[in-house]
């Protein structure tokens, strides 16, 4: 490519790099305040986390526009096209961030006048913590282009599994002690099923970070099972 | 385009909407199988669907890969640009349908031991039979570029939401009857919320197959939450 062409280039690129990196912050900030919502039965905190996700889904659509757009325009190279494959991909993910932080925020405000049961509750903190820094850390790894630390949320998240799992157990254990705690522990069930997702997000944005850095697929025994587009190609067009 | 081009780019949609059938075929069954295995307590069943998932990976991954690489060496015209964005956006959809059918499969297995509770089943076989007419009804109108039919699937969604709240109650009450259903209901919960989420994709692969025969994005309020491609630019390149 020319010069000219390559630093019209590089600015598509820092466009689509800015709306990620816009929708990132909104995610993240979605899925706390929706965890806040959650644990203080705060229902215009909730209201206001459901308001936000329309603005994600905007930032989706145009980064997907903009990212086809450039690949039809410039015909980029194997490289340079996994920089524009990625964004879209990463703004899927983070797209769907927000819609399971909504699904906490909805639930919060429908169980905000039950009885509380703090016990409940500490599964999902703990849940919540490891997915937030899932995100924080892999939101890092893709503005540093750092494969290793994407690896890392890699390995981490059979732990946030494993978590769901011991959480489930406890919440059906609160329900058979009292049949009063069934309907509030029914939505912490699926609330916790929606942190998990986030962290299962977590990890295909770690997988196109690495995809993104080394060209390379991680290995089939991942923990997660989204496979990743392979590079058939050297070059394009 | 030189009518050379224009054949080799037909070709190329041709092998994408073969993979598309490909795709919706796997997708309908996994969900058909996964349902009898968890009303039957099959568990070969449920494992063969799980077993089925990966080929639908494959696929997704294919189109995906091949979809881009059309965009990028023929820098096709706003309506055919429709058609490949189609096929990527489609993919992604069944692909998750596929995940949601191969969930269901899993609880099966984790409850094929559970003393059955035929009514806690009855709401999800009606969910089901939604679900399955509402996916062949898009699939077919995806084949027939029919946009009429996919808003009819993109209206009766909301049919299906209404159906799980209801079955969502149902499955408490059982609960609260008698707290040895309370594991049992507690997985037909989930299976219940995986059932809805096969028809969000219904809807949202209706909204995909409206946007590619008008060119228009279904009105804000449409039943479910996706947002999709605005047709900004008449022709690419």
């Amino acid at each position: 490519m020319s010069d000219h062409i390559v630093k019209a280039y590089d600015q598509e690129l820092e466009v689509l790099g800015q709306k990620i990196a816009e929708m990132g912050g909104i995610a993240e900030k979605m899925l706390s305040d929706a965890m806040d919502a959650l644990v203080d039965s705060d229902v215009k905190l909730a209201q206001a986390t459901i308001n936000s996700d329309p603005r994600l889904d905007v930032l989706q659509r145009e980064i997907e526009e903009r990212a086809i757009m450039t690949i039809a325009r410039r015909q980029p190279l194997a490289v340079d096209l996994r920089e524009i494959i990625a964004t879209i991909r990463i703004s899927n993910d983070l797209e769907r961030v927000g819609d399971l932080a909504k699904n906490i925020a909805k639930r919060a405000i429908k169980i905000a006048a039950d009885v509380r049961i703090p016990r409940a509750i500490i599964g999902l903190r703990s849940m919540h913590e490891s997915a937030a820094m899932l995100l924080k850390d892999v939101l890092d790894a893709y503005s540093q282009r750092d494969a290793e630390r994407a690896h890392g949320v890699w390995i981490y998240d059979a732990d946030l599994d494993a978590l769901e799992d011991s959480v489930f157990r406890d919440l059906l254990t609160f329900m058979m002690e009292d049949p009063r705690n069934i309907s509030f522990c029914a939505h912490l069930l699926f609330c916790s099923k929606n942190i998990e997702r986030i962290g299962d997000h977590a990890t295909n944005i770690a997988e196109t970070v690495i995809y993104l850095v080394t060209g390379e697929i991680p290995p089939i025994d991942r923990p997660k099972g989204r496979t990743m587009l392979s590079e058939t190609s050297t070059t394009v067009g």
